[in-house]
Order: C-alpha cells, then structure tokens, then sequence
C-alpha cells in the first residue's frame, strides 16, 4: 500500500487566484484569425475596429414621401394649405438619396393629392426633416468596437453598415483532454463490474465548447507514469492547455501531481471545496494544466469554479455567470469547517417563496447534477445552514423553468415523470420539479409548505383505508385537497422464475431482502403485512437496507445482491423480474389548497384526466384508473 | 403615387398572441432527428428518454481504502484499536467492484499499517460505508429527461452514464430568408448614393442561430410582385418558415402584404410599436411568414418581439430572455399614444445607481443599437417619461459590463475610443459607457450625478482660460476635480487642395458650412472666434446645421454637401482632407469626486497616464500632451 499523502487545503479563492496569476504571468501571446463578419456571431474581436465607410454613405430620404425645399412649405396650415406643382417636388422612396435642390422630405401620409399633378400640404416643414444624413449611424474612422468584443447579430449589422466584412477575432483555444485509469473504458464498451464508463470528456468538452473553447480528446491512458507522462508532453505539445481526468489524489494510482512536477509547475494539489478537492493546478510552460477529480460531479465543481476562469482568459472573454434566486433551504444542513461545499438542490416556487430542497451529496451522481435546478455554497467558516435559512442559489436551468415550476415531493411512482413528461409538452409549460422522500416526507413537506403536492400512499392498519386517515390526523384544521390518482398493484420483486420459491411475506424468512427507506408507504406497507403475519423487522435480513425509488429496490434485486424487495408492478417489468402481486393501494396526490387554482397545479390535474396519461399508464401496467384528478372528500 | 393605405395598428401584445395561436393551430408535425449524445450540447430532447442502464451498474467502491466486513470492525475506537489481518481485508480504489464477502470501505486516510500486513482501525465501520449501491445515480428505466429539455454538458454525462448514446432531438427548423427592394446591394459591391447594403440578412440569421434555427439566405428580390411571389413560393416550399426583408409598408413598392394575401392568410399588417410598425404577419399553409421592416432596428425589434416566439414554438425551446435592470432615465422623453416605443440606451453605474441614456431613436442607426447596453419601452398609454423615472432595461450586453462600467459623457473625441480599448484589453476590464452631447452636455451630466466624468473643451472668452472658469461657475461648492488630458488642434476641415480658399472663418462668408450641435466645446469655439472678427452667426450659411462628432462634419464636407467645418485634426486626415488650424485648445477631464477613487476612473487615469496612449495619439496626430492624468487646480 502507498503511504497516503495529505492534499494542501487552500481555499477556492487563492487556488484560483494563484491560477489566474500564473496564466497572466505567462504572458500567452494571443493567436487571431480572420474571419467573415456574417460567420462572426459569439467571436470575440482581437483587436478595435473602426468604420471604413459612413452609413449612410449618402444624403437619403428617410420616409416614402415627397423631397421639397423646405422654405416652399412656409406658411403651411390645417386652414391655409400650401399647394405645391410638380417642379416642386420629387416623389421618393425611404432610402432614395435626396435629390437635387430639395433639403427636406413630407411624409406620404401628409401629401394631399390636387388637380393636375399638384399637391397640398397642411403643415410646414424645416430643412433636413425626414433626411438622413451622411454618417447618421456611423462615420467612417468611428470606432465600431474595442478589442476583446463578443459580437452578436446586430454588431455584424453594425461592421457590415461600416463596410468592413471581415473581422480580426480571437482563436478559439484548444484543451487537450486526457482521461486516465486501468478501470477507465469507452462509454459505447460492454460493461464488467468494475469497468467505468468514460465520460467525462464528453461533459468537459461541452462545457469548453459553451465557453468559446474547443477541444481535442485523446485516448484513455492507462495508470503507468511514463504512458502518462508521455501523453500530457504531446498533448502540452497540440494543445493550448490540458486537462487530465482522474489520477489526481493522492491513491495508489494518482501520478498527476508527480508529473506536473517533473514537467512543469505544480501550483496547487488540494482545494478545500467539496466534492473536488483533489484538484491539480499548474502551468506546463505556456500551457495552464488542470488535473481534474475523476469522479464527475468533483470534475464539473472544478471546470465551474477554475478551469472556466483559465478558459476566460484564453478567450478574452468574461467569464460566464449562473443568474441567481434568493430561496429557502428546505431541511437542516451540516457542513464541515474543513471545506467549501456545493450543494446540488432542486428549486421550486410554492406560495410565492423559492424553495432549494438539497440533492443527496455523492460526487458520482452526475444525473442527480444535470437534474438539479440550482447550486449553493456552504461557506468553509460555517458549520451548515437551519432549515429555512436562506441563499443564494445559482440556477443551473432557465429561470423560466422557476416561474413555472411545479414542486411534487413525496412518494416514487415512475407515473409523476410521465405527467412530468405532458406537462412540458403543452402550449402552456409546466416544468415539474420531484424529489422522492417517501409518503410521510410528502406529508412533513406539505405541512413546512415546501411543495405544492405530493404522491402519497398510506394505509391506515386500523381501517384498512387510504390516505384519507392520515390526512384527518397530520392536517386536522384543513389546508390540503386529495386528489385521487391510481389503484396500483404492490408485490414482490424476485428474479426470472423465482428461483427461491417467494409467494408471501412469509417465504422472505433466511432470504436476502432489500426494503426502502423510512417513512415510504410501501416500506409502511411492509411494516402491516408482516403485523399480518406475526412477524416483526428482525425476522427479515436486509430490512435495514435501504433504497430511494422501485427501480433502485429491482435494481438490487436484478444484480443479485437481494433476493427479493416491495416494490409496483412496472419496475419488475423493466428489471424482468417476476412480480408476486400481495396489495392493490391507493395511490393519491395531496395539493396544498394554496396552490390548488395556480395554472401548475390546474394543468397536472387536466394532465391526470388525459387520455395520453391513461394510455401511457396502461403501457407501463398494474395500475387501474378511476377518476383521476377528481377530489376525494376526507371527512370522517 | 400610390395611394396610402393605412397600416393596422394592433398592439403588440395581440399581433404576437395573434401569429402563436396561428402556428399552434397549424399543428406542425415535429420533425427530429438522432444525434450522437456527445455531440448533442444544446439540442433540445424530441422526446422523453430513459436509462437503459444503472449507474453505478455494480456494487462498488466510493473510495481509495481497505473493503472490510463491517461486523469485523465493531467496537473499535481511539483507545482500542481493532487489528485486521491480511485475511479480513482487501485493499481496493474508487471504483473498484466491491469483493465478495465484504459490505464496508474504510477510507485509506483511517487505516493504519502494523507488522505483518496487519492494520489498526481506530473506529468502528457499518454496512455500505464507502459503498456506491448499483443505481445509486440513476436507475435502469428511470427517464432521465423529459421532452423538450435543452441538452446541457451534465445531462451529456447523465445520458451515456445511464448508458444512452444516441438522443432523438429536435431538427432545427430552417428559415427562409429573402431580401427585397430595386436599391438593394450586396453589401460587398461598391456603392452608389442610392445603393443599399444588404446586411439585414446577417442580423436575422444571426438570431435565428442564437434561438437555435438555421437559415437559408436567398438572393435579393427586385420589386416586382410577381418575382417576389415566385421566391416566396419557393422559400415557403423549401424551408420551414419564411421572413422577406422589406417592402413589408404601405408605399410604392410594398407588395408584402399582397403577396401573403393571394399565397396564404394574412394577419396582421401593421403594429402598434416604434420603430418596427410596419410588419406583416402570417401564415402560408403550414409556414409561418413575417415580412420585415427594411429598416435594421426596426427589423430588430420585429424578430425579438415576434420572430423570437414563432421560433421558440418551431424549436420547442423557452423564447430567451434578456437579463433585466432597474435603472434612471437622464432626461425627459416624450413618447407617442400611438405607439409602444422601444428605445436604446447606454447603461452605467454612477455612484451606485444604473443611469439609462436614451439613444438616437433613428430606425436605420444599427451602429447604435449594437452599441446599446439597454432596451426600455414606453408604454403606448404613456405619453412619455419624467427625467429621473424609474425603467426595467433589458440589458443586451453582459451584466458583468455594466458591473464595471464607466461613464464617460460629454465632448466627442476619438481619444475616449482609444482609451477604451486599452481599457478593455486590461486584465481588470474596464467597459467604458460613452455618449457624445458635447462639453456643456458634460458639466449638465456631471451635476446631476448621471455620469462618472465627461470630457470638456471650454472657452472662457474672457480670460481666454480652459475650462477652469466653467467649473467655478457651475460647480461653486466643488464637487468634481479637473484632469488634464491634451491639447488638441482645432481647425477648418476644406476639401483636398482648398478649392474654395478657406483660411480664417472670414472667408466662411459665402460658403456652405456644417456646424456642431448647440453646447459643443467647437461650436462656443466657434461662437469666440466669430465675436472676435466681428462676425455673427448669421454671416455663417449653415450655422445651424448640426452635426454631433467631429467625424460626422468631416463626412459632410468630405461628401460635398458642405464646404467647410470646424473639428479636429484627425478627423480631417481620416477623410483626406485639408486641415486649416486656428486654435490650440485644452481637452480635459472632469470627473466627479465621489467616482475618483473608484477602480474604474482609477484605471482610466493609469491609462491617460500611459505610454500606450500617448503612442496611439501620436499615431492620430494633432495631439499635444502634457502631464495626462494629473490633477488640475481650479481654483481662482
């Protein structure tokens, strides 16, 4: 075993800094190319401009109209109208030059046509009225923009009025982009466990293109110091900065650091963020080197936070900024004073306050990342956030996404994604926003008013009824609606033919089972049919074992690693796994009577009553529908 | 002449409202296509999609360290270590499959080695420490997007993590683009007064690719209806929507409308916006049809209003949004009932508050809209705005430029380009924010807070001083400091070779002169030289024709509509011509106090102060500087 070596530990801010320093000292000469100013759109100009021609280049008429001496129009009125001949006058067209001896143009509008060609005018006009003058929008000499401009449409209208078609721009820069490690293989391979997808590169180079920067992948190298050597030397060499993936802690395999010494400068090797800590920073000569975190929530936290500053230098660019909200923390955090840590959440407006619900933490869930509406810090200096506390959260979406967003938190049913799915695919979007917290995280939710709904299922022991007991008992004064949504069927998930002879609860004795997490109704549903039997928790191995969603509990069932988990028809029948049907449940949303009549809410329910959403549940099959979207009164 | 016909003047509002309801009940079939996922950044989904895969698909390390059982590990704690043998452990990284007969990690930071290959644990480990369960990111079957999401670099990684490579996304759809008009050229060609350049076309397809269409640009369209309707026809029949540019009023030439009549439905001719009135709105079978203003901004103003929209629903993205400020209208505006008025301004921080400068309102200054740091509306209820009102400008730069942004208002001199440049090309940037209103324009400015400072070139007939004697009088509690720039020379600007004599502004009698708008530090130079030769502005033919800049004179008398003008001396070599000097004058700075210390004017003085500018002036020639950047006592 490799003796551990301890990473630095500087803050975000002085590993950035040291990184801006070292690329600006490096004095980077900047490379320009030229291009067609229609072809310009999003560069960034290497250098001023200045106009090469006026625009207009000539007097001209600025309406449809008649050009006139102005002084013949003297006296004009409502009463007393000036009548003017045809020598008087020339008709012209907007953008027709000014003809000859006239200095002023009457709109069309205003010419009364008389007798014999003649024309009336009812008001007086003053020279240079409607005439555009040589130079009105630019003159030739003006500068039409400073170095280091990004040019957008109206700018390739401004350089091509300024007659100059061809603009001086900043080349993009190229990041070489090497991903290491023995496990590492190509995304498109079969996988063996133990083989890791890549595709990092694939998200680093996006994230560069979105920059203005463009990129060269290389092939996975495998963990040998000379390969690896080797293949940061050529590609310090093609490129204009490198990026290593993984190999960039301190493990057994981790060589990064080590090279960049050998090569060139390490600057930095340990930033006190997390996820991304063991981050390597440096300079290859001219060349800024980056050894990035291989797992790719770690390696996007550290493209975000510095390789998108190296880049903006590279570019001439500013670089890019997340807009951000104000929004409330939905639960108590805890943070270690060891770090800076980015927080993935999910971000909703309920009652008119943003609502950040944090994201499980794993550097690996990469889905999680792209699913996630925003990003917050937790500074190094605090010890986490109470619930409630408020941040500033950098939107990783369209704010639009926020203002029509619809928050449903609360019990997995793959059918909330559906709705999701025909929601957006309205005239009028609805962008929902789910966490899966279980049936009495939807209920603590509703009650925090952090969501507008949630999917709850919960089977009262005593009356053997639905929901509606729990509504009376966690919302005696009222507030909440429950909405009827599904009867859907709940059984055993086991493998193809049931190898280990599972039909009840009772069979799951001496079996390997995989349960769900606390406060889920089908884990409540667990807890009564095992009452049922005289059972309790310690007959059952593997109870402790939790998992979020159906799909997760059939996923372990699938890969071997349990022999049996509750879980809805539909998840075995993707895992293809046999399904011992135990329990037909009532599957309801609870809405929060606050947010019943906002459009969100009134859409998901027009969704609910669809027949697309009848046709897509029917597909996906074990549930049956009765009056979807229609009240369930609560009473007693 | 054709007779008038009135335009409608819907509001916008229901001219928008009306061509989306159009292109919805048109029912356009979605087209789509697949596209490798790494290449996919910025597409939008044509559909849901689902993991094919779980991520992790096995039971794996989460990090570098030792795989355990964890019942092994109990009751280990800082006084009493637990000690593993190399049996009970196996030494695995991050990613590695966790071995059989194990269900713990313990970090490799925490293990300590003893004799023999043994280990020390200080503290207990329990089941599924340090362990990724398999779908712990995403599980097979899980939709990993819904329809219509913009594809971003995290949702790149989400797809091939969950093992899709391949995304079903939404073609973009291609907009048939055609210039129209007898005068209009392209833009390359060399121009004759009359001659339009063709630009427009690049503008919108510009657009387009910024709200992800494409374009097909076809050749320019002379005037006639049925040329025009036989390249509509075509553009209708090869694309998925059509804009012609042009002829879209009501004038001699305008055909738009009856083309769209006889080729499909016409819907909308004429709203009620400035500038931008005269659009044609609707639909031919199934391909939405704009006919644009020929006008640049005017045109603008259209494809953000209502192009933007009619693409959001053909790419089924979200139409964009412009980033919003409140911000300070600097003067009085007066605005038409008739009409919501969409104007241009410059945008900058002035001691803490946004001030919005209202720009040139011209339809055809595209130099000035791409310029504009903002865009505001004046309602078409509101007959205009108070100096001081309060407006929400939708900024068209970055915000991160109005962040540090100077204010530089007053006396136009080309010196303030250059020093902007070199502003810009800094690594703290600098985005100066300048408006030409001439030196009394500056010292108005500066005394209403709504600039940082303003150049000024102020001759005190009296004692024949600069500028010291305008800031006592109009600044007698002090407030601003006065910084030396240069002396500059003014003159007469005279075609090559002085065809008319022009030597003093005696021999101005007689001659077609073109002035400097009324406040100009020229123009008052002008005035006192006048006076001293006993001369009156009504000896000068032209005195009240007004030109904002130095270069816009030069053009003027460089395009033969004048004789002479008064303006400096690069202005007069920009244009090849003759240069008669009369007069050495002092251009400075005054800047406000509470702005001097601030890093923007800090910067700027740096950059008077440079050797950089003193070379880029010199090159400009008739420049003298002494002492730039320093401070100039004002008192008496």
């Amino acid at each position: 075993m490799k003796k551990y070596e301890f990473l630095t530990n500087i803050s975000l801010d002085d590993a950035r800094q040291k990184m801006i320093d070292a690329v600006r000292a490096a004095d980077i000469p900047v490379a320009t190319e030229v291009v067609k100013v229609r072809e310009a759109n999003n560069c960034v100009t290497a250098r001023a401009h200045y106009a090469v021609r006026s625009s207009p280049h000539y007097v001209a008429s600025a309406m449809d109209g008649i050009a006139v001496l102005a002084s013949k129009t003297v006296g004009a009125t409502e009463g007393n109208p000036v009548r003017l001949t045809p020598d008087d006058y020339i008709v012209v067209d907007t953008g027709d030059p000014l003809p000859e001896n006239t200095d002023a143009v009457v709109m069309i509008e205003n010419v009364v046509e008389a007798e014999d060609g003649d024309v009336l005018l009812y008001s007086a006009c003053v020279p240079w009225d409607n005439v555009r003058q040589v130079g009105e929008d630019i003159c030739m000499g003006d500068m039409i923009v400073p170095s280091y401009t990004v040019m957008t449409p109206a700018l390739i209208g401004a350089f091509m009025a300024a007659g100059v078609y061809e603009v001086e721009v900043v080349k993009r820069p190229v990041f070489g982009i090497i991903p290491t490690g023995d496990e590492i293989v190509d995304g498109d391979a079969d996988l063996k466990p133990g083989d890791i997808p890549e595709f990092n590169s694939a998200i680093f180079s996006a994230m560069l293109s979105d920059w203005g920067a463009d990129s060269i992948v290389y092939p996975v190298v495998k963990d040998k110091i000379d390969l690896l050597e080797a293949a940061v030397t050529k590609a310090a060499d093609e490129c204009d900065a490198v990026l290593t993936i993984a190999g960039s802690s301190a493990g057994r395999d981790d060589y990064t650091s080590t090279i960049l010494t050998n090569l060139g400068e390490l600057l930095v090797h340990g930033i006190a963020i997390k996820p991304g800590k063991p981050a390597v920073l440096g300079m290859i000569g001219k060349k800024p080197f980056c050894g990035m975190p291989g797992y790719p929530v770690s390696g996007i936290i550290v493209m975000e936070e510095i390789v998108k500053y190296v880049c903006a230098l590279l570019t001439h660019r500013e670089p890019e900024r997340d807009e951000t909200v104000k929004a409330q923390v939905s639960r108590k955090l805890t943070s270690s004073l060891k770090y800076e840590e980015f927080l993935r959440c999910r971000v909703a407006e309920v009652d008119g306050k943003n609502i950040a619900v944090p994201m499980p933490r794993g550097a690996g869930v990469v889905t999680g990342f792209a699913k996630a509406g925003g990003l917050f810090v937790v500074d190094q200096n605090s010890e986490g956030l109470e619930a409630g506390a408020t941040v500033d959260v950098a939107l990783q979406r369209d704010k639009v996404e926020l203002e029509n967003s619809l928050s449903i938190t609360g019990s997995h049913d793959p059918l909330i994604d559906e709705a999701a799915d025909l929601l957006i695919r309205q005239d009028e979007r609805t962008y929902v926003v789910s966490s899966h917290v279980g049936s009495m995280g939807a209920i603590m939710a509703l009650r925090a008013g952090e969501t507008a709904l949630g999917g709850i299922h919960l089977l009262d022991a005593e009356s053997g009824e639905y929901n509606k007991a729990y509504v009376r008992q966690y919302f005696p004064n009222g507030g909440v609606t429950l909405i009827r949504c599904v009867i859907r069927q709940q059984g055993l998930m086991v493998k193809k033919g049931n190898p280990e002879n599972i039909h009840s609860v009772k069979d799951l004795i001496g079996k390997r089972y995989v349960n769900r997490q606390k406060g889920a109704g089908t884990r409540i549903l667990l807890d009564y049919l095992l009452e049922k039997e005289g059972m309790t928790p310690d007959d059952i191995y593997g109870y402790t074992r939790e998992e979020y969603t159906h799909t997760a509990v059939a996923a372990a069932v699938a890969d071997g690693g349990a022999d049996a988990g509750m879980g809805i028809y539909s998840a075995a029948k993707t895992y293809g796994l046999d399904f011992v049907p135990l329990w037909d449940e009532e599957y309801d949303f609870l809405v929060r009577d606050s947010a019943l009549e906002t459009p969100e809410v009134q859409r998901f329910l027009a969704v609910l009553k669809s027949d697309e959403f009848a046709a897509r549940l029917t597909e996906m099959g074990g549930y049956t529908l009765e009056a979807p979207g229609e009240v369930i009164p609560v009473d007693a």
